[in-house]
């Protein structure tokens, strides 16, 4: 597996797991409607994005920035993506590894993730081995597609 | 004092508010490289936005919207400002009330601020006097501009 920066050759990869993982509705908050040009401003001008490669193809991806602007810029945040296919072979933690590692050359102080489904506990579980904390729990925030609303967690930790 | 919705003729007397709070760099991240066509985006176009007149002029307002799209847009958001001269009359408290019942009338089941600054004690004390909760705190990610490093705190309410 090779993580890079990702480039608009990456586009049509990243855009096919990205809907598969909105259409999944446990996870992210977006949904059907979502775009492929609110996807590109997203992932490709507001923030870097990075991508797993395993054996010439797109299996994951993630994209890390500040997670405000100026007084709050030494704080970054960032959102991962695997591919349905790809989940289970350790993509997902060597992803955020490697989140961490950028996010500490690029100068940021703490990682903050705003928005982790409470439910997601493969997510929830790796977030908390690589030393994150729930900083907050934001009750009945996520409107899960099979289980309702449920709580969101804000995770954080300093770099 | 009259709360309504804010139109483009209310923007340079807005624009002013806001140059002012965040000029004062303790209550919201932004810093002097904020243009007024952001301004307009955050304001004008991405959520809806509301304005206290006292006397004839503006002197407070509020934007309110979804926090999230979709899984998550049954919560809501807002941020509040309050012209310098005009503070210690009970704006505050009454543009966030007023907010609450737009909310409300909007069908949001929550109001969620993401980013209080945890030194920002009337604030604070307003929100939690109407209700909401410490949902998280965010330790140090706030560059306050007299005290340096603050936690944040994220504050929640059902309505």
């Amino acid at each position: 597996m090779v993580i890079r920066k990702a480039t608009i050759a990456d586009f049509d990869a990243m855009w096919r797991i990205f809907q598969s993982a909105i259409a999944a509705g446990d996870a992210m908050p977006f949904a059907d409607g979502f775009t492929p040009e609110t996807f590109r401003a997203h992932w490709f001008t507001s923030q870097t994005a990075y991508v797993a490669v395993v054996d010439g193809n797109v299996a994951g991806m993630y994209k890390m920035g500040a997670n405000y602007p100026d007084l709050g810029s030494h704080v970054a945040s960032a959102t991962y993506a695997v591919h349905p296919e790809s989940q289970g072979r350790g993509i997902g933690r060597a992803l955020v590894d490697h989140s961490l590692g950028a996010a500490r050359s690029e100068g940021f102080m703490a990682m903050q993730f705003n928005y982790v489904v409470s439910t997601n506990l493969p997510a929830v579980g790796l977030y908390r081995k690589l030393g994150f904390d729930v900083a907050g729990t934001l009750p009945k925030a996520f409107r899960h597609r099979d289980l309702g609303l449920v709580d969101a967690y804000v995770m954080y930790r300093f770099l």
